[in-house]
């Protein structure tokens, strides 16, 4: 099976994911004025912080196939599953922002976060195990030390909510800023396989 | 005619069905307590369970589409027919969340099943009959036994619904279950057949 | 410029304008008794409608790109300028439902048929006069009957609605029927001309 | 990295915010007559011009992508800026419209098309900064006398909104207007260079 549908299908659903968001941004109908704005403002940083996150699981996921031509059953559905996390995002940042941070929004944010990154080490490693491996995107990952580090942080921050819910809400901020420095690992380790795939071809076609 | 539009357009509709069922989640507006989620439950769940069948749905297509090359404009039809059916899942779903599994939703959340079901043998039936037929799927279906048990229980669970509508769902989550299973004949066959076309390949090529 | 996003653009919006139409389709909150979905009927019958008529717009716009391969400026506004008024299709089918087929929906959305129909036979041409013209949708086309008496039957509908309604969408819904049945033409054109290619491919690979 | 899946990610971004501002259009539940129709009038228009605005950045960010095979990660996020600013369109142009034109709404509407403007500058910059360079596109854009005139006509539509909010709008629609004719500067740039690929290929298989 090859990953073309896979990826169709996802940039399809993240597309809508990042974009129905905004829905939740009702168009006030009171009078033209800032004023009617400002309570809108906590629901567009909550906007603002969802999109980025939904952007780095597409960036993310876009990385991590190109390293991979074909995907199992088990990968499809490991897929899915992250998809249906990262669907609620809209839904726990609507509640985030209309309640203009509560702790318990906040906490469920966190939730969403945590399985939403849980789902991706999942598919990671079907990905990893797949027959014949991955030794690209397995060298491209080396520790791992950001994709191991974060669900650890999302899940110090649910409980933390509920006694301090802006150190909560700072760091799902600080990890969306570690992750918005994008992976160079797969990038370097791709154009390391193409300059050897590139020193096969050469030597195949001797 | 090729499949790459066939499967793009239908990448796109199965991923917005999929993703606005969540818009029915509406963010409740009240204080912002766990309390307040507590009715959403239902919804949830109904959710969740949509989100499974529009899944193996799209997953299933996939597979089925992975041994067609060329589409015709009957096979346009039975696609769009399809289509049209999952798309009122989100309106049972909500409906059926709504309620609580009330008798009635359950049953109309049945019908729309079922017909989806139909509709998928009539597109599985009108790739099978095009000219030339397609003897990777047909070996891959072998007796379908699955594709044809479904129907039959969908349509077993609409009058139950109206004595017990736990049990109906019960049988919606059942048969979902089953589909889960990723569908490995299809993929069987298409490694087979591959082996055959790379033999076929090679020996062109000498 | 090649036809690949342009394809790729039309299908996400006609993918979901067909799917955000069931949108209007809004969950009852009422007892969940078959009843409450009864005021729903003349919505369903527009939608399914609505749905059939944008299946039909996508069905013809993939067969007129198979027979294109690149694209100028003017074809990409023509195509946006469809888009457009396909775009509001999901409006004018919920208020010709809501309203149970009143007279002025009834025009209303034979207004939106009639301009979509224009912005497609624009379309065409524009593709037709492109540089180098293009002889297989050309010959593919023909005269061109069923393209050029479905605006005059709309036009004829649109001030027919006010006088009876029920004939007015008689002939929204005769049009769509006649559409329904899938253009061979080009299909057949277009293994006339794959024939051919390959006939000059074989020529120039001796 | 390949450009293929930002451009279908893209697409499906730029397809859902063209679809979802017709949600604003609120199908009217008053009397099915043409007077309820008359205070929709401003959302329409107000539909129209930031579809065409849509429109234009699609057209553009096609082209340009036309000249472009590999991006690295620096320009994926200049890609998911710029879809930010243009994702809050909807709200505006719902905002805009609903209040019929009023200073304040059209003055935000002006800074979300400035913001959009910059952020397209950002990626363009991206694009021809990435090791290698563009000259396709370094030599289409020229001295981009329309890229650099059009967030200096919308910075100054912003603060004249509060003056005379007509001519605010009007320079949106001057603005769109000059953008509507079609790019030729890339054709006419990607024209020249495949004459000249054409002609290494040529001198390649000799």
């Amino acid at each position: 099976m090859h990953t073309g549908r896979l990826e169709a299908f996802s940039d399809g659903v993240l597309a809508i994911i990042i974009t129905i968001m905004v829905l939740e941004l009702k168009v006030p109908r009171e009078a033209p004025t800032l004023a009617v704005l400002k309570p809108l403002l906590p629901l567009f940083l909550s906007y603002l912080l969802s999109f980025v996150y939904v952007g780095i699981y597409w960036n993310n996921h876009h990385h991590m196939f190109q390293t991979t031509e074909r995907v199992s059953g088990g990968i499809l559905w490991a897929n899915v599953h992250l998809l249906f996390w990262l669907s609620l995002v809209p839904f726990v940042a609507g509640w985030l922002g209309e309640n203009h941070f509560a702790p318990t929004p906040a906490a469920l944010y966190g939730v969403v976060l945590l399985m939403s990154a849980v789902a991706y080490m999942i598919l990671q490693q079907a990905i990893l195990r797949a027959p014949g491996g991955n030794p690209v995107l397995a060298s491209a990952i080396g520790r791992d030390l950001k994709g191991k580090l974060s669900p650890i942080i999302y899940a110090a921050a649910i409980p933390l909510s509920f006694f301090n819910q802006w150190l909560a809400c700072g760091l799902y901020v600080l990890v969306a800023l570690v992750w918005l420095i994008p992976d160079r690992r797969i990038e370097r380790a791709l154009a390391g396989s193409e300059g050897a795939n590139a020193g096969g071809v050469q030597n195949e076609s001797r």
